[in-house]
């Protein structure tokens, strides 16, 4: 199972790899925003949003093509987000992945650039592609720029920003992670499924799941920053507790941090039965979510 | 009829700006992101780009509220231009039309944010305007996110960059415009009139227009660094001379750049013309354009 799950995952990345490609080489744009818009997309790791939205789509559709658009602009979102925070004025951070960031490799306004340029893009994409109809093209551009916005992700980015060094609850902490990471994480659930014709009930129980599932991610970062390899996971451990960062471990400790997480899995697979997803890469994927090591 | 245009402008600004800060003020988001939004759009002076868009559809339409959501997108995704524009590893402004700059007044981090976020809304805005249908939204989304992307107006932004401290031919810096400024208002043109449900050929004439129109934005802007009133203009005049960037003064003498703006306007009328749109109020927003002293 677990190796079938592998091969899933190594087949959909390089799908959605490919594609990535394609969509920027397909620019006619100057040489420089495409060499760095390119340089932060192939630099992209696991891809584990958009192979969410398409595991999500083929829990109820059965044509893939017809999600690999959305994943594409969920990726390039993504990717956005990653160029801009890194920049000197938010985390400045000179390494993603092992490899210099974009404002590293190239410049600091370049990196601004080409953030927004693949932010643009990602609409254009969507309104672009040809075997979705107009209605399905306003919903997700509806729903993807939510949650990548200032209700959404932006939003979140914000909250974290003013959180830092400051005392905070766990539910301070959930409303953080729900909009910052939690956000594109309901966009890939909700887009696959509904472009694979989901009832608006299983929709509506998947809108749990993806709560859940955002919130494993989260704990599972907190963790890895403590118990992680350190080559694995691309950053030293213990980076979270030198600086003021609330973490799930630091305001549960490791074990309940454990045990948090475990409630959590046990919440979002419910969630699944429920949106008759339970014979998906879905329920797999959560599990690979909450264990994953890097 | 200079004051009928006067009067058409004022309420066209109005009308914008009232919906602008209605649009923001409905967000439920982070206090700090919202009033930085808020800041920004607030301080924004001449709305060009929605007037023209509304005078544009007016040509054609007879219910301008259909339009309004695209003015508003549109004038987000300017402000959104201007606040990643001012930012010390671009421009690097302290000042914008006499008041701080959006990361002066906030902070860096905080500037980036709300531009993303402006930038995101803007199709938001759009995709959930209920006065137009599916077909309506995808279509100004396509247009929008072209005009305003890595197609667009960023790939404008890139080029101008790259270009500062070269010598530059007038094919160049023709280019460099027809992205950076030129783009936008081609979307305000197209938005307004297919929204007004102009023909095909129309809309194919009113491209030559909002082309020629964008040129004379940029001459009157390079002739208004030289001969304009600091006050009016809100920044010191021969700011272009100091540094090394290409204008149409100095390729073509102040008399010379004169007469290329003439010979733009004529061009501009002829297409509106053709463009049946020649009693609208976009033929004296043209002469506006030229004429304007700030």
């Amino acid at each position: 199972m677990q190796e079938n799950l592998n091969n899933y995952i190594k087949d959909k990345k390089e799908a959605i790899h490919k594609e990535l490609i394609r969509y920027l080489e397909d620019l006619v744009i100057p040489d420089k925003l495409k060499e760095s818009m390119l340089y932060s997309v192939k630099a992209g790791g696991k891809r584990l949003r958009p192979v969410l939205l398409l595991a999500a789509y083929e829990a109820y559709g059965d044509n893939t093509q017809k999600a690999l658009t959305s994943a594409i602009a969920l990726e390039f979102i993504h990717t956005y987000s990653l160029i801009h925070d890194d920049l000197p004025a938010m985390d400045n951070d000179d390494y993603r992945r092992g490899k210099p960031t974009n404002h590293k490799e190239f410049n600091e306004a370049t990196a601004i650039l080409a953030g927004d340029a693949l932010l643009t893009y990602s609409f254009e994409v969507i309104s672009n592609d040809p075997l979705l109809n107009d209605t399905q093209k306003v919903n997700l551009i509806k729903a993807l720029s939510y949650s990548s916005g200032p209700n959404g992700m932006v939003g979140g980015q914000m909250l974290d920003m003013h959180a830092e060094n400051l005392p905070i609850t766990l539910t301070e902490l959930e409303e953080i992670h729900t909009h910052k990471t939690g956000e594109l994480l309901r966009f890939a659930i909700y887009a696959g499924a509904y472009l694979g014709k989901a009832t608006s009930e299983q929709l509506s129980y998947l809108k749990d799941f993806a709560y859940y599932l955002g919130l494993i991610f989260q704990v599972q970062d907190d963790i890895l920053d403590i118990t992680g390899d350190p080559d694995k996971i691309g950053k030293p451990v213990g980076s979270d507790e030198g600086n003021q960062k609330s973490t799930y471990p630091k305001l549960l400790g490791l074990e309940g941090a454990v045990e948090q997480k475990n409630s959590y899995v046990m919440k979002a697979k419910e969630a699944l039965k429920k949106a008759n997803a339970e014979h998906s890469y879905l329920m797999q994927l959560t599990d690979f979510f909450s264990q994953r090591d890097h």
